[in-house]
């Protein structure tokens, strides 16, 4: 990485990516001399307009998919609810997304089908609609064959992750495909013209996780450029042609009437420059961090042999390991490790996941007290063998040491579970 | 200005501005080495959090608001349809903005009003409801009684830009949010409850006319971080408290729900670095455009004595002239200025205006064949006396040379309305 690393090391990529310094470059000229609005009509401006053209032709190849149907958001939270928006079908409304006048058509009848283990994004959007939240093993795999049940003659989108970004664990998407194209199939065959659309975020995987659409199967991907070293704040929904999106965003039309706003150029330039980058080093990058990651594994087992990995042992991000030390409370971890410069996450760093307990650990059925000891170490660009070794020595001390605390606070109380299971003293008792 | 100026003369203002340096400079650590997620649970990631809450102090503070009343949102457009959510009120919906279960409540009766020449996003957005467009005067200005007789008994939000983007004017926004308040104070005193709501979009003002919450009287404000050099895709939508705004993109809780994904807080910090220079040196700024922009219309004015000037002549955007040539074709003239590095806009750029007839310049009432011939200059800190002196050579020759050769051809013609008046010859005649 082109980063300077002070004294600290980070282990929470899935969270944040510093910007690359190939990315910051390419930005760079749209930022100063090529601030021009796309829309404005002179020969500069083109430029400028040509160059958010390219770029999103170079996102578009790196997926293999059409620029046409590469829509530049916000965000991968904002494609989501964008993609969302394809089940929210309306009388009135064609194929091709146009907005009967006034949007006041009804909603016709819709229903969709994601996962307990999402996003909150995704969760939120769900929750819009009559859905069903397919459940997930205890690695945190879901079932095609449950994912078929789950879904009803009315539903229109089937929304799910390519890999969670708490655990790590990487659906079979190709599988699920195939579900959905049978069901289509079926339609087809009973003269059911209602449509069904598969979405999947994978804001965490470009650049570990092979990200093509045609190999998904899907007919929408949500990508993110802040989680592989782009710019923060932009993401793009690639939605196949025919997939009837509609704006959540209203205004001057930009993004073939999708999303208005004044276009982000030098945040698509980066976007683009970063996943080109994630897509060619993929394949080095993730044997790289597999091998970190599975030798910072194996140490924390073997030191700590209750502790517990979750998300699937072969079919995970490689650079994630999510380890928890039953008993012991992670965000004392995360502050004894932050003060000797080691930077931990304990989950998704999202505002709704505040002092909430995981969903995504409830789902995979870890026990409150596993779940409560967890950490998400995320290894990335920033990780190397000596730094990933020296967190791996730290994290393993400061684990030993609040194991030996916890030891001593239950000799002193008498008994090894005196506040769990001692009834609770009558309040105003004291 | 901070900025290399090549050889161009860049006046085109109102449809973007170049990055400040200063602006730069606050935003380059969020950037680099404080690229943390701002919910993530380490002390250098809480940093990030307080940097990112003290731009949007700093924000309020420029326009005499509260923090907690901020949403820091992805641009001007995305802010104004936040705010005509407070419009969409449904059953079930609390003051507080609260959204019940699954968002599939009933909308209430429901009417909101705006002006004929408002940006696209306001006009899309009103669009979506029955609405009234409150005509305007030739100068461009909303009288307040038009606003009042607008106002049904079910209309819940008005929505008045401070500052016309292409022309100019300036709304007397304080009479129409006393009318809003005469309205509030009626049905009050009728017992009945029916919100009203006054927002305005003041993307273009900042800077240049004074955009304090309190002073307009308003109850929700769009600003934009592009147009006063600050970085791209970044605004806010600030609402008083107990205006019911709700999401329109859901997920992970940010901005007190209002808008969720992960924060973009170098965007937010270099806006409020922005907004900051742009507030305290909004007089001194205001006084030297318009100086600078009053000697340009004269001279232009002294040259072509046909030319017509539109907008408000006292309440007007201080650094912006709009200015028609009759017979002119204003694409001709845009392209011979660049050839000569002076960038000039025609109207609103955006994707909406492309390829169409202003709907400005149509409310105010301009014939066809002067609006064809207008020109946006937009005045800002690239602008100098001297470059602006020279701007002005160069529009009246190339002005002058585009009468001349309008005269030889309709000498050639022998009619000086021959294309015009002449009917089309049958096709296939050559």
């Amino acid at each position: 990485m082109h980063m300077e690393q002070g004294n600290w090391i980070y282990l929470d990529h899935a969270a944040a990516t510093p910007l690359d310094d190939r990315v910051r470059e390419a930005m760079a000229p749209f930022e100063t001399e090529l601030f021009f609005n796309p829309s404005a009509p002179y020969a500069p401006a083109w430029d400028v307009r040509r160059a958010f053209e390219a770029a999103r032709a170079g996102l578009a190849h790196a997926i293999g998919a059409k620029p046409a149907e590469v829509v530049i958001t916000a965000g991968a939270t904002e494609s989501i609810n964008l993609a969302f928006t394809a089940a929210d079908a309306r009388a009135g409304y064609g194929a091709d997304g146009e907005v009967p006048d006034g949007d006041k058509a009804e909603p016709a009848a819709v229903h969709v089908v994601t996962t307990a283990i999402e996003h909150a994004a995704v969760l939120s959007c769900a929750a819009a609609f009559p859905h069903a939240l397919v459940k997930v093993n205890k690695h945190g795999l879901v079932d095609p064959r449950d994912v078929r049940i789950a879904i009803r003659s009315d539903t229109r989108l089937v929304s799910i992750g390519l890999a969670n970004n708490e655990i790590g664990t990487i659906q079979p998407l190709r599988a699920i495909s195939e579900v959905v194209r049978q069901v289509r199939q079926e339609r087809l065959s009973a003269g059911d013209a209602t449509p069904l659309f598969l979405h999947s975020d994978a804001s965490q995987c470009a650049g570990q996780v092979d990200v093509n659409t045609s190999t998904l199967g899907v007919d929408m991907l949500t990508l993110n450029a802040a989680k592989i070293y782009g710019p923060k704040q932009v993401g793009l929904l690639w939605a196949a042609r025919g997939v009837p999106l509609r704006p959540i965003v209203h205004g001057g039309g930009q993004e073939r009437g999708l999303r208005s706003g004044t276009e982000n150029v030098a945040g698509a330039v980066g976007f683009a420059r970063a996943l080109q980058m994630a897509v060619e080093s993929r394949k080095d990058e993730a044997k790289r961090l597999s091998a970190l990651r599975d030798s910072l594994q194996r140490r924390l087992l073997k030191e700590f042999p209750d502790a517990v990995v979750s998300g699937h042992k072969k079919h995970r991000l490689p650079g994630l390991l999510h380890i928890s030390f039953p008993g012991l409370d992670a965000e004392r971890l995360v502050y004894l490790l932050e003060a000797q410069g080691v930077y931990v996450g304990t989950g998704a760093a999202c505002a709704a996941n505040k002092a909430t307990h995981s969903h995504v650990l409830e789902a995979i059925g870890l026990e409150p007290e596993v779940a409560d000891g967890s950490l998400r170490l995320s290894l990335g660009r920033l990780s190397t063998e000596k730094n990933t070794a020296y967190a791996g020595d730290l994290i393993a001390r400061e684990v030993q040491g609040e194991y030996e605390r916890l030891e001593r606070n239950q000799t002193l109380m008498g008994s090894s579970n005196f506040w769990d299971t001692e009834p609770k003293p009558p309040k105003g008792l004291w």
